[in-house]
């Protein structure tokens, strides 16, 4: 790793200068630089495992909490699996060079509007070495130059990645410097303020950490601190539906951003609907907190004002009795994190009012909350999921990582023909 | 105005409790809303006209620079013409409720993703009273609230003008509280505070006004901070069409941003290309720059490095003759602004790695830079013009003012159902 030798700004021009090449590199010319970069990777196999074996004793020496040590351990299923990924975003459709717009301004004046490379993307992870892969695959697809900075505790991992990875590049068209690693614990703060070299941040790793990102830098960022999603349960439900969908959208993968964590019900049928979903969430050992009209009803814990604010990320959930579908859409809009928030309603026009006036990037009807993510949505590949309101919102996919340019096509042109006495008019037709 | 009597979060709440239900709103009740706004407005234009007389007496009194004081006076012509907005504003079509994409995920689950509002917006302009006019329409076009703050110098016109929206609005099924105006200084660094209840930072005002916005808030600014357009005439280029794109490029508009700040000549060309252009653009009474190389071949002032990076807004152009395209293209990518810079030539090839390597929002072969305006796109209306590298970018129509939500509609769908050994598999059909 040469790159200890540089400083940062100066890595990071390296990177937007191989990423300038890389923005016009054609899709062949990508995909063949991504199976080079698979087959380096399976080729170096045994010294990323022997590197990620030496993170993982050090870090059970250092008593590592388990989350992260399961995050961090890559066996030889896990490289694999990494190794696919890189094949399968291949195989995905080229982001870059769509045109989205095409319209004659006037006899021989041209407009496009044509998708391309953001330049720079800047991502930063704990513990999980695997991303390295997967985030180096998408870089590359989208065309752009990457800055990755991993945790201390995967450092050799990345390490060993990053060389594979640079091994497979050097014997294709693009540049090994498309992809750098950075190493040092004080480059994550210095990343995030390189506003003119990085054009996208990426941060992969728990809520506190996401926000952390979020509050220190002025570089856009791509994804979500929280992940507080609710399921309201309509006077006009089918109890035996929205049952079966509040247990999916809170066990099915209780850690997802995606999963349930406050039920509000309508009190009209909270008499018949709670006592047919608590033994359903008991039966899969869900933890379940009542506002008090809820304790009336059955027996459960008293829930708090904070319960309302809080991404469990666990077996628990909260529930609220609601007397309006206008008091389930202000609780959603006041605590809820923009993310998803489902109803279950029969009534068309009760689902149409929340769907249309609960301000999150998806709005659900009569279905889970887990559907929320890019493989589900079909979108190929998943860069992140935003709760940030300007697009790209909900669920990103590889046209997160491009921005578009607008190219106008003329046959010398000018203004001055535009304006005055004998102007012309602009034709503003499609094409 | 009894918005002084409120908290700013308290206006902006109350602003956001409106826009829930305007982002619902018909595209005739808006449309309506509008015309009842415009028939106001001219009800209202005698004590518009008043109002703002007294603003600018004021102004003379404490002697506001002039170019600030033609932009703070509103004459009938004006205030006509900003009511002509409106209509043209209600004309365009809805940016809300598009469907962006239709998809199939499985038998009886449709995800849509539909275009909506982004909540409220923060405008803030020096100045020009008529920007509430053309601020408050495409807000409520696009079913936005809106925060207002002008300048101190306007507030009398400012407040005039609000009060005839607010009439207009309050014969209409739209909430006057759509539209909100802030009246004192303070109230905008509170404005760019608010993260939680304004989703969008328009500024309105010159490159130090849109820098200071953009680098005291968190939340996202539409605008730019500064307009560095080129041209490169290119070794390729036809002289005689060249010089006509440099000076329309330069004197047809000197102080918009797309007007040419450098212009690039390649080596080969600049013998000829020099002594055509210099008293083409000193017939204009351009003040010509020059790097040594330009000197050598025609009289014209030294420019200084200084020069590279200065926006003119003014009958000023720097000239530096270049040894090649890439010499041009790394030029234009360390000092430009990303916002136009377009190639003179006659090589298709040529101009192809120019748009492609240039990183701009606009990338120009054989016109006019003058060209990157959102009316002469076919826009409809121009929100903005963004120099920011992730979309929107460019000209920016009514669709910079909306995001999109994704809307997934079940029958009891739940996602335990695609796992484990009877899976099934997402049909991805998009309809």
């Amino acid at each position: 790793m040469t790159v200890l030798t540089y400083s940062l700004t100066e890595v990071a021009q390296q990177t937007r200068q191989a990423a300038i090449h890389l923005a016009v590199a054609s899709p062949q010319a990508k995909n063949q630089a991504l199976e080079a970069v698979a087959q380096a990777l399976e080729a170096s196999s045994p010294d990323i495992l022997a590197a990620n074996l030496e993170d993982c004793q050090r870090a059970q020496a250092s008593g590592l909490a388990p989350a992260l040590y399961a995050r961090l351990k890559l066996d030889a299923a896990k490289l694999e699996g990494a190794i696919a990924g890189v094949r399968s975003v291949a195989a995905l459709p080229d982001p870059v060079g769509t045109v989205q717009l095409h319209r004659q301004l006037d006899t021989g004046l041209v407009l496009k509007r044509v998708s391309c490379p953001l330049g720079v993307l800047g991502v930063i992870f704990e513990a999980r070495p695997d991303a390295v892969v997967q985030i180096a695959a998408l870089a590359i697809k989208s065309g752009n130059g990457v800055l990755l900075k991993g945790g201390q505790e995967a450092l050799q991992s990345c390490q060993a990645l990053v060389k594979a990875i640079h091994k497979g590049l050097s014997q294709t068209d693009i540049s090994a410097n498309v992809v750098a690693l950075l190493t040092s614990r004080e480059e994550t703060l210095a990343l995030l303020n390189l506003d003119q070299e990085v054009n996208l941040i990426i941060p992969r790793g728990s809520n506190e950490f996401v926000r952390f990102v979020q509050e220190n830098t002025r570089i856009p960022v791509l994804g979500h601190a929280e992940g507080i999603c609710h399921l309201y349960v309509d006077q006009a439900a089918d109890v035996a539906q929205a049952v079966e969908i509040a247990v999916d959208s809170k066990v099915q993968y209780p850690a997802a951003c995606n999963a349930v964590e406050t039920i509000l019900v309508h009190a009209a049928i909270a008499p018949q609907f709670l006592p047919a979903l608590i033994p359903a969430l008991q039966a899969h050992q869900v933890e379940v907190r009542g506002d008090t009209a809820t304790q009336t009803l059955v027996s459960v814990k008293p829930a708090t004002e904070a319960d309302w604010s809080t991404e469990y990320s666990d077996l628990i959930v909260a529930i609220k009795v609601v007397e309006s579908l206008e008091a389930a859409i202000s609780h959603i809009n006041q605590y809820g994190s923009g993310h998803t928030d489902a109803i279950a309603t029969t009534n068309v026009q009760t689902a149409e009012l929340f769907m249309n006036q609960v301000d999150a990037a998806g709005v659900f009807h009569n279905c889970s909350t887990r559907f929320a993510d890019g493989f589900r949505y079909g979108l190929g590949a998943e860069v992140g999921i935003s709760t940030q309101r300007l697009p790209p919102r909900g669920p990103v996919g590889l046209e997160g990582l491009v921005t578009y340019k607008y190219q106008l096509q003329g046959q010398g042109h000018i203004v001055a023909s535009y304006s005055g006495l004998k102007a012309r008019t602009f034709t503003h037709q499609n094409l």
